[in-house]
């Protein structure tokens, strides 16, 4: 295949990406905690040639479980345990740069890139939520640019421990006796304002050099972060010009870091609610919209506002702009705030119709069509320099991947947009990107 | 069955317990970073209808490496990707109080409890190994009491987050809306001088409550611990007279804080090299003993003394304790540097003598013979007051296993001493423990 191709990651969140989605009849029927569970939605990513099944986390949970499944499993845990169950599929697990030790991270995820032989992905996170920091001794929220700041020393370290055993270290000389080459493991000995690290990590180099480093931050701090190490961002966008923008964006700030286009893949997130008809899809949205309740939104809108209270506000009074701290102060996810008000300055919206726009996935791009209108938008954002491929958020989980698997890859297929069979092995592969070099390589005195 | 019955771990380390097992030819041929190794042994250890698999830990590595297999996969990763290739089996991962976050920590495990049908087990470690404080921002080590203060407010902390959730907390009413019951899931609002963690966790309670502890510590605050928390002690002793008076003053402490006996169980190891004659048994481990390279032997004896080098001494000399530091000054496993000079006090050893002694186990009991042989002692040890099962560890993987499997097991069977299947599903059910009541269970008005 020469044509670019779409990349596809399956995200997996509750019982579907729609906070009502739980209630649903087409949501499974398993728990949360049942591994099995995500096994299936495994096996059907990776049968249907997705790029990989990715998992997101929060440190931290609040009442909200009340009316919201959640309270699941962690994700390094669950990618494990998803090793053995599929071969090629790339697997993404979250993690946190503010509440891990990088010796601890670095060899999860160099065991994880050995067990599933070269298929894993670290998205990092720096954890805005807001119940994480009195989880770990933090009673004030760590501030925006301190997690920042934390986060590019955090990815300094653990680079340095993922290559500091060269490729080929192991030799497993039996006869001579020589397990590993002394002068190919090296200490790193890093010394930084956050963290001292002497190492070498406990774990050879793995199967990608280190796992493919997934990012999600879209804020100014974010994206310098994304431009500089990601090689896959995720992104939350509403409408295709603020795709776009990002888009061009951070592919220019990665180009002045010296880097080429094609070694970061942009996947906004897309949540397709499908139906043989438009009407019928629709109906299914407003269907899960009935099924919410309100103080699941308001919960989270707070959360987007640093703990501003919405609560007095009337469910159906139309609401300004004043209602709304300014979201340029907000120390969490500081784009998807910024998102919320244009669209309120944009559009007269009820506080319930607001939430009803929010509870289909959170702030990522939510449209309900036929598997053709999908297709379309898909396309659509693909070929006009929006995206190089989506991170798919069903609605409902396993129904609407089940449909969006039937229905629209096949279209998408057809049209020359997205792989029959996987062309590599490793998730870098799947993404095109290149295994990278270590930084303690030499060409000159390197490995023969 | 009524009897008493053994309980038998698999210790899985390196290519085996003998450090020089690796260049053996009975050890296995795969990579320590390929799970396929690890699979295949866990498989193996669930058709014996063993206990559990066992994976210890150390969070750093030396120079050694150069001379023996080390830097292989992390426990939790390991024991997740076990999940699915096993069923019954227990699976016990190893992780440490002193460099962890109680927060994490408590959902990794939750989390693998939930994914292996409670099958897990918590070895918990203070970490005493020398490299691991330089690659945590400590360049001291920390010393032995306070690693062990942060390890009893550690357990706090973990064992509030795993009852933060009652039983039955998840409704999941569809129909209703209700997810989970409110008054069912609490802060643990923890303040220590270490730790300050707000709760709850985000992990639902598992199914066996929480992890089996399965504790290693023997010197005096290793073993109070033990008394106070251990569900499942492994212990290494080098003669029975030692492990016997280790049972008897564990047990007895462990009933002065009123526990019943049988509600830990203790599994000393042993390294069992097993052959047709006692002959060919003593010419394997001679043969084991000649593939070893003294400078492996000296850096372990060395880090059993908090880094005092023997190397100045000649191989071949013999030795007398004043070569010896004061064991009772020693940092880190206390109990295994007194055992060592006793050693030396009873028995006119060389040097290198002492070397081949250690490096068939690292001070835990060895012993070559018979398959009969071994079963003796197994029984002899378990009916004497030294032990309720072992935890084995076969000097070569998988050849010393195999034996053992084929060989020993089926006399212990005929003699009525362990089982021939499962009773049930659980790691507590094989070890006879029963299930935790939460902490904040109160039966008055507790669940229906």
């Amino acid at each position: 295949m020469t044509n670019r191709q779409l990349h596809l990651n399956l995200f997996v969140h509750g019982r579907g990406h729609h906070e009502a989605a739980w209630r649903h009849d087409g949501a499974t029927h398993r728990s949360l905690t049942d591994i099995a569970y995500y096994t299936d939605l495994a096996r059907k990513a990776e049968a249907a040639r997705f790029d990989a099944i990715f998992f997101a986390d929060a440190l931290g949970i609040g009442d909200e479980v009340v009316h919201v499944a959640k309270g699941g499993l962690e994700p390094i845990t669950i990618i494990a345990a998803l090793a053995g169950a599929t071969e090629r599929l790339g697997l993404i697990a979250t993690a946190s740069t503010t509440y891990s030790e990088p010796y601890n991270l670095a060899r999860q995820f160099a065991s994880l890139d050995h067990i599933t032989n070269g298929r894993v992905g670290w998205n990092i996170v720096t954890s805005w939520v807001s119940g994480a920091g009195p989880n770990f001794g933090d009673d004030r929220q760590i501030e925006h640019a301190e997690r920042y700041e934390r986060a590019w020393e955090f990815i300094d370290v653990v680079g340095k421990l993922w290559d500091s055993w060269d490729d080929g270290a192991v030799l497993d000389d039996r006869a001579a006796g020589v397990y590993a080459r002394q002068d190919a493991i090296r200490r790193i000995d890093h010394v930084g304002p956050r963290f001292r690290v002497r190492g070498p990590l406990n774990v050879p180099r793995s199967p990608q050099g280190r796992p493919v480093y997934v990012q999600a931050g879209s804020s100014v701090s974010g994206r310098q972060f994304a431009a500089a190490h990601a090689e896959a961002i995720f992104t939350a966008h509403l409408d295709k010009t603020a795709a776009k923008g990002f888009y061009a964006d951070i592919k220019t700030q990665a180009a002045a870091l010296g880097r080429a286009p094609d070694s970061l893949v942009i996947l906004p997130g897309i949540s397709p609610t499908i139906a043989a008809t438009e009407a019928e899809a629709h109906r299914l949205a407003d269907e899960l919209n009935a099924l919410t309740h309100p103080a699941v939104g308001l919960d989270r809108l707070a959360d987007r506002f640093g703990g501003h209270d919405f609560s007095h506000l009337p469910l159906d009074g139309v609401l300004s702009v004043e209602d709304f701290p300014d979201p340029r102060k907000v120390q969490a996810a500081q784009s998807r705030a910024i998102a919320i008000t244009d669209l309120v300055a944009r559009e007269k919206l009820t506080l319930r119709e607001l939430l009803h726009r929010l509870s289909g996935a959170r702030g990522h791009f939510a449209i309900s069509g036929t598997p053709e209108q999908i297709a379309d938008t898909i396309e659509d954002w693909f070929k006009s320099g929006a995206a190089d491929g989506f991170n798919v958020m069903p609605p409902i989980l396993p129904s609407q991947f089940d449909i969006f698997v039937s229905e629209v890859l096949p279209i998408l297929r057809r049209r020359g947009l997205f792989r029959d069979d996987y062309e590599g092995r490793m998730l870098r592969d799947h993404f095109g990107l290149s295994r990278p070099h270590s930084q303690y390589f030499e060409p000159q005195t390197g490995l023969e």
